[in-house]
C-alpha cells in the first residue's frame, strides 16, 4: 500500500467544478463514530437531514436520498417514471446531458436529443415547439441539465416549464441540479419540476457518495404504470419508511452527519447569502477572463454559471498541458475540457466552501498558470476580479448600514 | 436541526452485526480533503484499493467498488449476468436470502425459493440434486448467503461448489459475503465462485457507502447476452477504467480513503490472524450463551459464525424489551430479530475491529441486560468467556513461543 | 520516522489513572483549526472556558489556565504565594504528595512532611496539633493532595479546612485536585481552599497539556509580599487581561477547544451524576478486587478513590510483570506502582470517558491477567462488579420512576 | 456554553506571524487517540521526536521539549543558567526582546537593555564592543532574537558569535528562534549558540502548546552554579530520562503526534526547500508593499524576515481599522501592530503550511482591505508578487531540469 498524504506545501486548491473543498466542519462531522442505523438516535439524523434538504430543494414534497453518486440519482430518475421504449426528449447542452442521454439508452428508453453546440442552454422555444408537436404524447418527459457542469452553461428552468405549460403537454419534467444545488438559486415547486437530480459533492460541500431526488406528486403518481425494473432505486421502498427517519436498506450514515453539517452551515449563512456570494465569484471570475483577452465557453450572458467559469483556450495551445503546469506549480486542479472540448477548454469551479481570498487565490494560480504554459494573455485578470470584489463588498456594507 | 454528538459518557457499545465499530484509523483516512478523482494522485490510490481488494476476496479476477450500500452489490450480481425472466435457485437461510429473493424478483427474475427453517445453511445435496433435475438448464444462477446476518449461520461455499460441479450444471454461483468477508475466510477463486457481494460496513471495518462485486471470467462471460437494463451497475463501463486506477463516474473518494486504511490494517494483522481473532470470539460467545442456559439460534455447529451469534429468546420474552434495556442501562446496541424473528432472537455482533476486552464488555452488557430485563438465565456467561479466551490466549502464546 | 498509528485490533483500554481516554467529541474539537488568539473569536471562547472552569471548582474566585502539565500548576501554586525559605507543611500520602515537596525543596522553600504509610489520607487532627504548637506562624503553607493517583486514597479537605480552622492558624490551604476533579466532589470555596491545583487529563478527559490554579482572594492577597522569582506563572498578567478572554502570552487554543467541548459534556452528564458514576466504578472495582481475595491498598473505607484502586500484589509475584502480561495479552494499560510500591501494587484507572461496559471489560482484562500472569487469586471478580452493576442500575432506574 | 465552529464560508486566513495555519495532517495526527505516556509505544514517540529536532535546530547537542508556550522556553533558558543578580546583555530590537527582558527582571536578573529603534536587528559591533568593555566578565549571557516576530526584522546570529568571540568573552549566547525555527536557516551547532528557544507554533506548522531548548554544552555545565530556582523547567531531569523516550513529567503526548508528523513535514519536503520556499514567500510580499507605495518597517535589506513583513501604515491612517476591515470583508487575520507599533503597522505572516496562492491570497486581501478601508496606496501589489512567483517558479524548474 501507499502513503496517501503526502502534499506538497500549503493546502491544495481544488478548483474543479466539483468535488468542491470539503469544509473541516463537514470533515470533522464525517468521522464521528458509526451509529446503529436502525437505533432511535439515527431516526432523528433521517428525519432531520431529509426536513432540511426539502428545504435546499424548495419543496414540500418527497426528497429521497441514496447512497451513491449522481450518476445514481440519474438512474432513479427514470426507472422509477418510465417503461422500456418511452420516449425521452433531452437537449444536448454538453458532457453531462450527453451522459444522461447515454444511461437513458442503456435503460431502453428512446431518447430524442436535440443537438446542441455546448455553448447555450436549453431553448424553452425548440421545447414547446417539439411538445406542441407531439400530438400523441409519446414524449413521457423532458429532461434537462440546470447547470451544464462541463460548459458553465445553465437553463431557465422557469421558463422551461412555462413553455411546457404552454404546450399544453403531459410530459413530466426532470431537471439535474447536481452542480447548482445549493450554489445557485433553484425551486423544485415553484418552478414545476418533477424530478430534480442532485448530489453531494458540489454545491452542497460533501465529499462524493450521496445522491438526491426530489420528487413531485405527479412525479409519483407515475410510478404506478412505470415498467422499468428497479429495486435500489425504488422511491416506494424508501417513501415507506422515510418518515420516521429511516431507510429501507443500510444508508451511508457517516455520509449523513457530513448532510447535516452542510446543511446548518447553509441555513446559518442563509440560502440568498450562499447565492450572492456565488454570483459575486463568477461575475469576478469572468471579469478576470475577459481582462485576460481570453474567451468564456458560455456565449448567453443570462446563462452564466455562478458555479463555474468555463474558458476557451487559445488556438494552438492545449487546456491539458496547461492544466498540468499549473498543477506542477501551483497546487491547484483545475477542470479539464470534456470529450468535445477535450484539451479546448479548461474549467474554474468557484462554488462550494470558498470566499473572496480563495477566488483570488484560484485567478492567481490561472493567471500564473498562463504565464507559465506560455499562453498568450494579457496580465490584469486578478486586478479585475479584485476590483469588482472590492467595489461588490463595499456596496454590499453600505447597503446592510 | 439538531445536535448529534451528545451521547452518553464513555464510548458506545456498537454490538449490532453491522455497521461495526469503525477504527478511529480509519474514519481519521476518511476526514481526509477529497481530492481531483481525476488527478494523478487519485489513480494511484485507485489502482492501490483494487489490489488490496483481490487479496481480501482470494481472487486473480476482475473486483469493482460501487459508491453504495450492499444491497447495490446484489442488483449489480444479477443486472450484469441475467435476462428478464432467467431463473434463479435461491436458498431461503434468513431474512438477508430473502431480501435477495425480492430483489431478484424486482428485477423481473424467477425465483426458485428452497425453503429454510433460518436455523441451518445451504444444503448443498440439495442443490445438487435440483440442479442434476433442471435438464434443460433454465437455472442460470445458484444464489446463496456465505454467511447471513440475519441468523448467525454459515453456509458451506466450497461443498456448494463441488455439489454444483458435480451435477455437471452451467449456472453461475453467486454468494453474498456481505457480513463475512474480512472477518471469516472467503476464496472467490478457489471456490469457484462467479460473483461473490460484498460490503464495507462489517469486516471491512468502514461506514456503510461502498459496495463490492468480485466477478469471475465466466460471470464476465454472460455480460455478453445478459439482457437486463444497467448503468450504474454495469461493470463494462468500470472494467474499462479501473486498471488506471479511476471510475466511469465520480467515486466516494473519502470511503476510498478509509478502505485503503482498512485493507493496511487487514494486512498489517494477517488475514488468517483476522480470521483467527473472529473464531475465538464466536466461540467464547457461544460459550457464555450456554453459560446462560440460552439457545444458539444455528443449529449445525460446523455452521456456527465468527461474525456474530443470535441467541434464542425463552417463550414468553421479548427479545426487543431485552435489547431496548441493554440500550438504556449499559449504552450497548445489539442486533433485533428480523422478520419471521422479529422479537424472538437478538444478535451479538462480535465482528470487525475488537479485542477480548470489548467483547468482555460485550457478554457482560448481554448478562447484566438479561438480569435487568428479568430475562430468566443462568450466570457465569462472562466467566465462560473469560476462561475459553484466557485459557486460548496463553495456548497462542505458548505456540508462538 | 516511524509510523505511530499501528495498534493491535480493537480499542485500547488505557486504564491507567490518567491520562484517560479522550472522547471522541473532544478529540474532534481539538483538531479545529487554529485561530488568531488576540482575534474577537478567541475572546468568546476564553470567558467561556474560564467561566465554564469556575463552575467545576465550584468557585466563585479567579482560575487561571496554564499551557502546561499539571506539575506546573504545583509550581505556580508555590511560587505565587510564597518566598524563599517559607516553612511548608506538606503530608506524605504518597508519591505525587513526595513529588510536590521535591518541587518545594527546589524551589527553595523549607518543607516539613508529615511521614505516611502510603495507604492513608491526610489526618486533620494532626495537622490541627502541628498548627496549633506553631505559635510563630512559621507555618506558610499546608499542602494536600485530594486524590492520590499513586494509592487511590483520598484526603477530607473538608475536615482539613475545620482543623486549619480550630487552630487558629493563617496558613494557606493548597490541594491538589489532579486526579479527582471533574471525577469526584470537590469544592474550592465551601471547603476554604486558598489554591486549587489541577490538570486536564484525567477527569476533565483532555490529552495532557492544560492545568489550572484555582485562587482564593486570600492567597491572591499573598502575592503582594510572595518574593519567590515568577513570570510564567505569574498569576498577575493572567488575571488582569483574562476578563476579557485573552491571554498574557500565547494560550494553547487547540487545547482550549477540547476543554470547552469537555465543560459542555460535563455539564450536559451533570457534575452530579459524573461524581455518581465514578463512585458505582470505585465501588464495583472493589467488589471485584475482594472476589478475587486481592487486597486494596488504601485501608480507611471512607478514603476510597472513585477514581482508581490500587491492588496490592500477593508477595512473590510482580505487578509489572502482570501488567505486561495484560498489555500483551489483552491491550490493556494499567498503572503501574511508584517509587516505594513499585512492582508491589497495580492501579485500575477508573475515570473519566467511561461506562459500565468498559469497567466490565477493564476488569476483564485484570481477571484473565491475574490467570495469564500465575498470580494467586479467585475467579468472580467481574461476576462480582456485574452483579453491583446489575443491581444499582436498577435501582437507579427504580428511583428516576 | 457557545457554539465555536460557526465561521463564514470559506477557509479563515490566518495570516498572523504565528500561531500559523496549521495543516489537516498534524490536526489529524494530534487527534489520535492518548496513549500511557509510561507505555513502551511511547518511548518510540519520544525518541523519534527529540531526535527529529535535532535535525531542526542543526545540533548534536540535547534538546529539551516542554509543555507550555513559548515564553516558557524563554524562562527555562534563563533559569537554568543563572543566578539572581547575574547581568544579561539584551537587545531592543522589538516587542518580544523587550517582553523577553522583562521576563529576566522578573526573575532577578540584572539586564542591561541596548536601546533600538525596532526597524534593526543586532549590531554585533557593538556587541563586541560592550563585552570587550566588559573586562571582569559581569555580563553571563547575551540574549538576541533571532527573528523579531514583532518587526519583521532577522539578526544575523553567526555575526554575531563571531563577534563575541572576538571579544574573547566568556558569556552564554541564547536566541529566540521562536519565529524563524522551521521557516528561516538556523544552526545551534555552527553558529555556536548555547541556548536556543523556540515554539510550536509558527514553522513547525503546530498549534500553540510546545516549546523547545537546544543546550549547548557551555550551557549544559553552566547549570551546576545556576543558582535561579526551577523545577518545572529543570533542564537536569528531562536530560536524565530524555534518552529513553520518556519525560520526567506527564507530557504533552498529543502534541508530540503533531510534531511527529510535522517533523515528517518538513524533512518531506527538504529544509532547504523549506527555507526556500519562505524566501520567495518573503520577496513576493515585499515587491507587493513597494508596488503599493508602502514602507517596509524593516530598514536593512539584509535583515529582511523571510516569516513575515510588517508594513508602516501611511500617517494619520490607524493600522488596526485597516485590520478590522480586512477581517470583515475578507476573512482575514492579520498581526496587529505591537506596544509602540500599536496601531502604526500590521503584519503580514507568511509562514507555515502555505503556498504560492495561499500568498496570492493573502495579498489580494491586503490589497483590497486596503481600498475598502480607504488607505492610500497604489494598486498592483498583487501583480507584482504574481510576477515575481512565476517568474522564479520557471526558473526553478529549468534549474530543476
Amino acid at each position: 500500500m501507499i502513503p496517501l498524504h503526502s502534499h506538497p506545501a500549503g493546502r491544495h486548491f481544488l478548483q474543479i467544478p466539483g468535488p468542491t473543498n470539503v469544509p473541516d466542519r463537514i470533515l470533522r462531522a464525517i468521522d464521528n463514530v458509526t451509529i446503529d442505523h436502525r437505533g432511535p438516535e439515527f431516526g432523528v439524523l433521517g428525519k432531520s437531514v431529509l426536513g432540511g434538504l426539502k428545504k435546499v430543494f424548495k419543496t414540500q414534497a418527497d426528497v429521497v436520498i441514496y447512497p451513491s453518486s449522481g450518476t445514481g440519482a440519474w438512474e432513479a430518475a427514470l426507472v422509477n417514471t418510465l417503461s422500456p421504449g418511452d420516449l425521452v426528449l433531452m437537449v444536448e447542452t454538453g458532457h453531462f446531458a450527453t451522459l444522461w442521454k447515454k444511461l437513458a439508452l442503456k435503460l431502453g428508453l428512446q431518447v430524442e436529443f436535440l443537438e446542441g453546440d455546448w455553448r447555450h442552454g436549453i431553448d424553452p422555444a425548440q421545447i414547446e415547439a417539439r411538445l406542441a408537436a407531439d400530438k400523441a404524447h409519446q414524449i413521457k418527459a423532458v429532461c434537462g441539465v440546470h447547470n451544464e457542469t462541463a460548459t458553465g452553461v445553465t437553463s431557465n428552468i422557469a421558463a422551461l416549464r412555462k413553455a411546457m405549460d404552454s404546450s399544453g403537454h403531459p410530459a413530466l419534467l426532470m431537471v439535474d441540479t447536481i452542480s447548482s444545488l445549493g450554489s445557485m438559486d433553484y425551486r423544485h415547486d415553484e418552478w414545476g419540476v418533477d424530478v430534480t437530480v442532485a448530489g453531494s459533492q458540489k454545491g452542497l460541500m460533501l465529499p462524493p457518495g450521496l445522491s438526491f431526488n426530489a420528487i413531485s406528486a405527479k412525479a409519483l403518481a407515475a410510478t404506478e404504470t412505470a415498467a422499468l425494473p428497479r429495486s435500489y432505486w425504488d422511491w416506494k421502498e424508501m417513501l415507506a419508511i422515510n418518515p420516521s427517519g429511516y431507510f429501507p436498506y443500510t444508508p451511508a450514515t457517516n455520509m449523513l452527519y457530513g448532510l447535516h453539517e452542510a446543511l446548518e452551515m447553509l441555513f446559518a449563512e442563509g440560502l440568498d447569502n450562499v447565492f450572492a456570494r456565488h454570483d459575486r465569484f463568477g461575475e469576478a471570475t469572468r471579469r478576470a477572463v475577459r481582462a485576460w483577452g481570453l474567451e468564456i465557453l458560455c456565449q448567453n450572458p443570462s446563462e452564466y454559471s455562478s458555479a463555474l467559469t468555463a474558458v476557451v483556450m487559445p488556438d494552438g495551445h492545449s487546456a491539458d498541458a496547461f492544466r498540468k503546469a499549473v498543477l506542477q506549480h501551483f497546487n491547484m486542479s483545475l477542470g479539464q475540457g470534456l470529450s468535445k472540448l477535450a484539451d479546448k477548454v479548461f474549467r474554474i469551479g468557484h462554488l462550494g466552501d470558498m470566499n473572496d481570498l480563495t477566488l483570488c487565490g484560484t485567478l492567481a494560480g490561472v493567471e500564473m498558470g498562463l504565464e507559465v504554459a506560455g499562453v498568450p494573455h494579457k496580465k490584469g485578470g486578478v486586478q479585475a476580479a479584485m476590483d469588482y470584489l472590492t467595489q461588490s463588498s463595499m456596496a454590499a456594507l453600505a447597503r446592510a448600514a
